[in-house]
Parts: C-alpha cells; structure tokens; sequence
C-alpha cells in the first residue's frame, strides 16, 4: 500500500543453499578476539585463549604414596622374614605420611603395616622395598613447562584440578562475544506486560539470549524498536558499534513492512538474502560498519532455526571451537513426508520406541508453533534434492534429546483428554526416568497408531452408532486379530461448550442450527466428532447446515478457548475444558474414555507401573479435583 | 604406628558391587525438595518443580498472518480475474498487519500485495479468500490451561518463549541441592598458597564443586581439614546440619590416617566401604543425623569416578531428573588389556581414528595422574567377570569428546619434542575443526604406531649405531613393505642435562660412571635411550655401572624435572628441556627429529595443510623463539 510503497520495490528473495551462505559469512567475520583473566576455579566453559603450560611440576617433590618410612631400597635389600632386618631412625629410615616429601637419599617407602616398632629409634622389617616403591616422583603427573591445553580449549571441572595443581590460579581466556539482540514490530510488547489485548508477547529475543549464552556467547537484548525504518537505522549503528555480532528480528521477508534488508543494505552490505530452507528461509547475512549482522525471520521456530545455522557458528569461531553436533538415529518413519526439490525441509519430528523400533512422526510444520520445537524429539533434515520419503523408509534424524530418554518413554497416541496430562507428571514424578510422551491426533488414529505398532497406548472415546458401545466394536472392526488390552480409564461428562452465560441459549443440537452459532468442529476421526456427526444424523440434520463445520480443532481446550472469544459461538466438549476457560456447559452424555494398548505393554514391567500409578489414591484425588470425571477404579481390563 | 593405633583394628574394606551401592545409597535418599521462583527469562538449566500450565493462550487472539486486509470470506468467492470485486473499508474489510488481531466478524486475511487500492475507503480484489487463510488462530501454538512441562523439566531455551508467550513470568523450580565439600590432609594447602615445600595443592575441592555444579547442583567448599579425628567429626556434623548432601575427601581408605569410615561409623551409619571398581575401590558410604555423606579417595581420578557414581545419581534424584549418559563409540584396541577378575577396571583411553578405523590404546591406570583423565578420550569399563582383552578386539568405549572431535584429530606417536605441543597449538589456531593427538612413547614405539595403523605420524630421532645415520636405517629394518614418508623435521641438540652450577661437573660419559651420579635415564625404545646406550657402549662400559639405569622417564621434561631436584643427578635431553628448567646443559651432538608419516596421510588434505603450518614463517619464528632448534626449511620429503 502508498503507505509502505518506498520500499517496495526492491524487494527481492534469494534462495540461497545454506552451507554456502553459512560459508560465505563464515569466511567474512574476522572475529575481534579479546583476552581477558579469570580465576581458574571459576572458568568452567570458557575456552582458554593461549596455550597454557604448566608453572611447576605436579608433584613438585617425590611424595610418600602411603603412611610408613622412607628408606634407602639397597639397605633392605636382605630383609626375609627368616632375617629380619632393623633400621635406626633418621639414620636409616624417616617417618612418612601419605603426600609427605620423600627426602634425599631415601628412595622407597614402605607401607606402616608393614613396619614393626623395636624402641623409639628402631624398627624391624621383613621385607625388601623395590628402589621407588610407594613414592610419586616428581612429575609424574604434570611436569612443569608441559603444554597442558592448547588455545581454543572449552575448559572441564577436571581439567581445572590440573590447571590449579600445576599453579595456574588464573587462565587467560578468550573474551565472550557480544551478541546484540534487536526485536522489532508495531505489534509486541514485553512479555512483563502481558496479555495485552492485540499485542503478542516478544520472546524471540529472551530465547536467542539463552541460545547465545548456552553457546558460549554474550547476549544483550534491546528495548523493542517499532517498524519504522529510521528507528531501525538507529538501532542498528548503535549495536554495531558495540557489538561482536547484531541479530535483529523479524522484518527480514519481503513483506511491505519488512525494511530491514533494505536499511542493512544502504547501510552496509547483504550478502545474502533468503536461503533455500523450510522453515527459515528469510534470513538475511550481511554487515554494517565491519559488523556482521543476521536478520532472523519473526515466526519463532524459523528463528530458533536460522540463529543455529548462522550466529552459532559465528560464536564458535569467534571462541575457537568446534561446533556441536547433535546425535543422530536411525528411525522408521510412520507418515510419508512430502519435501519441495530445491529447497532443505526441517521437519520436527515425535520419535517413540514401540516394539523394539524407533518410530518417527513429523509434527507440525507451522514456523509459528513453538511447541512443535519444544515437544520434538529431534529435527529430519530432508536435503534439496530429495521429494520426500516413504512411509516405512528408514531416515536419520538429529536427536534434541538423549536416546535413553527417547527409548524409556510410553508412547501415547489417540484422544485428548487432560487427566493424560496428570497421568504424565504423575509418572514422571514417581520415577524420573519414566515419562509419557502423547500426541493428541483423536480416538481413530490412536487406534491405527496401535494397529501399525507405533504407540504403546491409545486414548478412545469411539461411539458406536448401533450397539451405543463405546470403543469395542471399533476395536473389533479395525484390529481384528491384534492382542491387545482395552483399560476401562474413566467416565467423563461431554456437553455443549459455551461463552459465559449462554448468550443464544443453546441446550439442543437443534439450537446450534437454528440460532445459526459458530460451530466450532473437531477433527475428523476425534470421537468427540464421531458423537457430534452422530447428534447431527440423529437430529435429521446435514453437514452443510452447520456454521463452521470445516474448521478443525484438535483438542478440547482448543475448541474451548475459540468459544471463549466468541459471543456467538458454541462447541462440543468436555467439562473440565469448560471449567479451565470459565465457560458454560450443558452436559449431553457419560462418556467412557478408555485406554487402548498392546497387550506386550499391558504386561511389561512398564504396563503394570503404569496401571499401578493409575489405581494409586493420589491420581483419583487429582483427578477428582479437575472435576466432571469418574476414575473406573473397580473396572476389570478387557483382555481382546 | 601407636599413634594411630585406637582405630587400626576396626580396618575394613568391602567389595561391594558399584551398582548395587549405588541402588543401595539411592533407596536411603530422601531428597528434602524446596522450591523456589526464578525468572523464567533467567531458568536455562533448571529443573521444573510442578507441571507448568499455560495461563493463556497463544496467540491469544486471532491473529494476521500476513500485512493486509481482514476480510469475511464468503464476500470474496465469486471474485475473478475477470470479475473484480470490490470491497469497502470498515464495512467488508479493515487493514491489519502481521500479527493484529482479526475483528470479528472477519474470517480470512488477504495480503497487501493482492489488493488494489481504488480510492481511500475502496479497494479491490480478483482472487477468492478462503475461510481463515494467514490467520494464526486462538491457541494455535499454546492453549490456555493446557500442560507445557510436567515437573522434573529441565529448562531449554526454546521452552522460555513457551513459558514467556503463555504468561509464565516466573516458574517454580526444584532448589538446587548443597553439596558441602570438605577436603582433609595435612599434607594440603589452597591453590593459592602454592607452591609450599612439602605440601601439596588442594585442587580436588574446586574440581568437584565445578562437577556438582555442571550436574545441577550448588557445591560449598569447606576449609581444608587436617586429619585429626575430632576436627573431622566437627566438620561432618556441621556440614550434615545444613547440606542436602555431604563429600568428605580422602581417609577414605583403610590406611592407619583414614579415620574417615570410623567417624562416619560412629556418628551415623556406613552402608558401603568400598566397592570392586578399580580405581575409586575405597569409596565410602554412609550417613549421619539422615544427611548423606560420601567419602571419596583421595587421588584425583579414583575421586572424579567416585563423585560420578555416587554423587551425580544423588543430585539427578534430588532434580528429578535423567541421570545423563555418555554417548559410546564401538572400537579397535590397540593393545592388550588385563582386569582382575571380581573387579571393574576403568580404564582411561586415548582414540585416533587412522587407516578409518578408531583404534584406542589405554593411558596410564595411576590413579594420581590427573592428566591422564584430561587427555583421555573416553573411558573403557571392563566389567567385573572379565578378565581383559585381547589386541584388535572390538569393545565399546564411553566417549569424552563428541566422535566428530575424534575423528578430526591428527593422531601423533613416538618421542617427544616440545616443538610438538607448539606444532599442536598451531594447528588449534589455525583450524578449531583439526588438533593433534599426541601420545609420547618414544621413537621406537612411534615406529610401531605406524606400522600397525595406530598413527598419522610419529616423531622420530634414532641413530643408528653401524651407518651413524638417523632414522631411515631403523625404518627399513622394522617396517618394509610399508609406502611412508620420512618429513626431515628438525635438528637439535642433545647433551647432559645437569643440575645448576653443575656440581659434580659432568662433561662426558665417563664422569656419570666415575662420579656416581644418579642418572636419569629414559625408557626403552626412546630415541635419548638408545644414545645413551651407544654413548655407554662406544666407552666401554656396562648398564650395571649406572646409578639409577632400571628407572625410567617418559619424557625429556621428566629427566629435566628430576635433575633439576637432586644436586648429584645426571640426564640425558635436548637443550629446550633443559633452558625451561634452569639447568646446565652440556652439548653433545645435533641429531635429526624426523616425521614419519604413512604415504595416505601426508597426501591427505589434512596432512599437506599440517606441512603448509610447519613450513610458515609463523611456526619457525616460535620454534627460534625457543632456542637449540633449527627447522629443517628447505630439507625434501623422502618418499619411501
């Protein structure tokens, strides 16, 4: 628009491969190193900035390596227990404790155990000492002027024993870059503030300092700067000026707000602009002044993305050290991935262990979904030239968290319920290393999630149609011939979700047609969806007479914080979803959600803690608090 | 001794499987958690006390997607290329930009580059909408009351923007556990202090403080107690009064000052004393007034091992959390390796990856070598019922460095020259992403090195008592067949290592043998060794004549150190060692220090950028710098 037309034209997106334009930063940033002293007892991560050789030797005399006397080898030489021998004090031998100094001309120690006391000044011994038999020589464990590190050294707490044994107190150690962090947009505020009422919470900056911080890096995060180009400007020559590294956020796509490109390169220069990666493409690499500075996209996941690609880097070199790689594993993949050619994919990924298999599942692919970045296990690298992968296919995917974790989680798949929530910290709580990991997909695909073996346990409130029943006619119908273990979980009361005090009045499904409300649906295959089509159907009503049916919400609290904002809004739901956003409920139906699993897990050491928590007092009373639940505590698994 | 007598006799020492004492100390801990509120700005590393929910959602607003108009979709669908639709403003559409909320009842977002302005309250469109197309939804990424973190999350910096953008401000998290260090020994001063005649340095203290600290614990370190019975047993009750966990240093043993086992004994109870690990075997532990006390032995490596077993576990129960793993490396063994049976053996090992195979050899078993620990690459745990293995096995090693550190590393063998640890430096300048591995174990064993793939290149300097020439004689006879080549480093010079003033003044062979000094001879195989032993037999004289022939040095700056503490001692060395360490130095001849590397490695990448260092004027200005070198410049390689 008019308003922003200055820029516009210029705009312009490259679709750079990211190893070249990480290269070509990579070789532009000559990195003003700085040395500065710190006491070795405090310099844990820091990395020593000149080879460090030790000042005296460690030990720095040769010690007694045990209490006893120190001797002279040759004179016990004929020591047997058939011919004792004594030795006078001072004379032949000097007491010794264990680090003592072994004086001259003594040249072995021989254990106090060992050592019969005559009189004051004699003692009595029966066997001979090898020549330096107990002693530590001097050096033998560092010896001084020794090279113990070379520069560019990330120090260890042991590496510090040997820095002060050898009498280096201080190190010097190279300076931390300092990495200036500028948020930008009209439409953030500080998170101190928030929620404000149209305004979005700025984190990006607080988790880039923590990035930068964990690797190595010195972070300063500035005040928020509003999107305007001379602000901006402003901004940017102040924190080259004073900075190692400039990160500034948002405003480097090629929207009609984002002058950030174009302010770097009046200013200095872009190399580039845009790589040729999903999520994380805008990116922009340049300088001002002889500063390097990143443009990081505004969506936090292609941020968290493109500040490991290009400012991590930039931070090891500048400190002189390797760069971190993440573990790796070779995963089954349980969806097909579909990747564009030309450009890398990202993708998030959920891995289970089930069934003596690594299973892998991407999560979404959303730049704007954090929790995507949170819940991952690890991140798939689908390489430019490559369409994608089959479903089965083995891949290798970057692990975000150990594999011993990722190996000892029960893998939870199916419908949302927030007891699973509770279940979840209760496990965690009673051992460590135990946790639930859920997807929340809906009853149906937990169930296929079961049948292709790639959870261990599935969430199901399925209704069926004809026998009423819940669940087990869909177990009987699309897994026959499975061993598996139907745990009868609870009873939950389902009803209308509604803003507080009911504004269109809605008690039927009749009134959500007739009063025209915003439906707000649930995804196909959720058994809440399953009793809503089925209401429809009974009530003699189609699809197409209902406002909303198309949209999707995955969970109950999604579905109710949408009704929360919308006077004229209705949805189905759970009460406890009610109760959490303060909505009206007007309950339907006693539903049963129940717990579908293996019946390998259900009698896995793993299976039967996991039921022993959920019989436990303490999860009942929990559960019992959220309220609109009913725990089965007397129901008998059903063995299918 | 009758000294310490009253506690000799309730000596004892078991052998105690370490898993099982670990479990055993594990039930007995009841960690006593404390919560307390940090900024979750300001909680990278912590520990989540209670599962976090989120207090809003986010975003918590429908929210643009892109800059442009907010529309309701279903006024769009019929516009066309050829049926241009147009829209007024507050009535059909209002301007948003990325990330303003979306009023109702506007349900789709087109962007500013699709819309054409026709007058200030008109604009116009030729693309349909569809619903909700660049809206970010009501709790897309967060939704309200939904479980962010259960507790015993460990806090990353992507979990701070989805604390920070749902309203956690703050977060509980589990206070970290205090863990008192008291470290005991007459024999002891402060860093400080050092070096004192006769003492030694305190340094496992702060060691272990930066381990409990790296672990997620908050260490104090007490003053150094000496090892009188009732001070100790003051410190421990003081320290079990206010710590979560207690670390007493050394007297863990059963030697007659180790009063560490009685105390405890005494004031609480001991469960553990000792376990079958070697080293770390005279662990103990225990607890007094229901604090737990571990006793750790007092060498360096036995100590690290100990706090790892015992400690580490105790502070991840406190935390709840995973008790981290080394990543493992599947390896070659370069040498034989003999355990005990009914004993762990933890052996520390060095890893080069040569010919693409990683080949590890053990480093020294002394449990006082601290630096054996640092420079070790991983750790080999040779299981109780093992009685070793073989040469070439494969056996799974603990890594301590990342494999891509590993496998980037040039892996040097054979004698040693200080010219090598600049050489090392260098490299780390030059190439954070390359070092030099080097292990000194004399030129012979260098040769052997190469000849059975252990080594990228081994430093060598072997005269040949028939032709007098260095090296390529010994390199013929031991390794034919083998495509090499032989770099011609450097010369230097050799001659008599002598203590200041020279006091017995030394000049040749045969004042060693007529003065009776104490000679400090080299192992067998090193390059110095093999001179000498020419040296002895071009004079006529045997190795029985020789004060001192049978003990072995390990490097030049080991016999250097030696001389340097003994007014009657002798060595034999190169000049550098000598002017490090302020002794006379009498010369005897220029020998040649050659490289010999494989024919593979020296027209590697990495081996021709390791020649292009050695050939700079930088290296050759630090070599001169020195003194008693001179760089072979100009000198060819022999291609054999």
């Amino acid at each position: 628009m008019a308003k922003h037309n200055n820029y516009k034209r210029k705009i312009y997106l490259q679709n750079t491969p990211r190893e070249q334009a990480k290269k070509e930063l990579l070789d532009k940033y000559e990195p003003d190193r700085l040395t500065e002293y710190v006491k070795s007892a405090d310099s844990l991560g820091r990395v020593t900035a000149e080879p460090i050789f030790a000042r005296f030797s460690m030990p720095h005399f040769h010690a007694a390596a045990m209490d006893g006397i120190a001797v002279k080898a040759e004179a016990t030489f004929s020591a047997h227990e058939s011919n004792p021998v004594q030795l006078n004090r001072s004379e032949d031998f000097v007491f010794v404790d264990t680090g003592n100094p072994v004086p001259s001309p003594y040249n072995a120690v021989i254990m106090i155990e060992n050592v019969e006391e005559i009189d004051e000044e004699t003692v009595e011994i029966i066997e001979p000492a090898a020549p330096w038999q107990h002693i530590r020589p001097i050096g033998e464990d560092i010896v001084q002027e020794e090279m113990l590190f070379p520069q560019g050294h990330a120090v260890r707490p042991a590496d510090i024993g040997a820095l002060l044994a050898s009498g280096a107190i201080e190190i010097p150690v190279i300076k931390k870059p300092l990495v200036t962090i500028i948020p930008t947009g009209n439409e953030l505020v500080q998170p101190e503030l928030a929620p404000v009422p149209e305004k979005l919470i700025e984190f990006n900056g607080t988790v880039f300092a923590n990035f930068i911080r964990e690797w190595g890096g010195e972070p300063l995060i500035e005040k928020i700067v509003k999107d305007d180009p001379s602000l901006i400007r402003t901004a940017l020559l102040t924190a080259v000026a004073s900075s190692d590294i400039v990160v500034i956020n948002a405003g480097s796509s090629a929207g009609s707000r984002d002058y950030t490109v174009h302010i770097i390169g009046e200013l200095g220069t872009v190399y580039t602009h845009g790589v040729a990666t999903r999520p994380g493409k805008p990116v922009i690499l340049g300088e001002i002044n002889g500063t390097i500075v990143v443009g990081v996209p505004g969506y936090p996941v292609s941020a968290y993305l493109a500040l490991e690609w290009f400012v991590r880097p930039l931070i090891c070199k500048h400190l002189h050290i390797h760069e971190p790689e993440r573990p790796k594993l070779l995963v089954t993949l349980g969806r097909r991935i579909v990747s564009t050619m030309g450009a890398e994919d990202f993708i998030r990924m959920n891995i289970g262990y089930v069934n003596g298999k690594y299973i892998a599942n991407p999560l979404t692919r959303a730049a704007g979904v954090t929790m995507s970045f949170v819940r991952a296990d690890g991140i798939l690298v689908v390489p430019p030239n490559q369409l994608g992968y089959e479903q089965g296919e083995s891949v290798e995917v970057e692990l975000f968290k150990p594999v011993s974790e990722i190996a000892g989680a029960i893998v939870f798949n199916g419908s949302h319920d927030l007891t699973i929530d509770l279940l979840s910290a209760a496990v965690k709580k009673h051992n460590p290393h135990m946790k639930i990991v859920s997807s929340h997909v809906g009853s149906m695909a937990g169930l296929i999630a079961i049948k292709k073996g790639e959870a261990h346990i599935a969430g199901t409130h399925l209704l069926d149609p004809e026998t009423k029943q819940y669940n087990l006619p869909y177990i009987k119908r699309f897994l026959p011939g499975h061993e598996l273990v139907l745990y009868p979980f609870l009873k939950r009361k389902q009803g209308w979700l509604l803003p507080p005090g009911n504004p269109l009045s809605i008690q039927t499904i009749n009134d959500i047609i007739e009063k025209k409300a915003d439906y707000v649906n649930r995804q196909n295959g959720a058994g809440t969806r399953v009793l809503f089509d089925l209401l429809l159907n009974d009530a003699g009503f189609s699809p197409e007479q209902v406002n909303g049916y198309d949209r999707e919400m995955f969970s109950h609290l999604s579905v109710a914080a949408e009704v929360k904002n919308n006077l004229n809004a209705a949805g189905l739901g759970i009460y406890p979803a009610a109760k959490a956003m303060g909505l009206d409920f007007v309950p339907l139906s006693d539903e049963s959600y129940d717990l579908l699993m293996t019946r390998e897990f259900f009698e896995s050491e793993q299976g039967r803690w996991l039921i022993s928590i959920i019989k436990s007092k303490e999860f009942e009373e929990q559960v019992n608090r959220i309220g609109g639940y009913s725990l089965q505590v007397d129901a008998k698994p059903i063995i299918i």
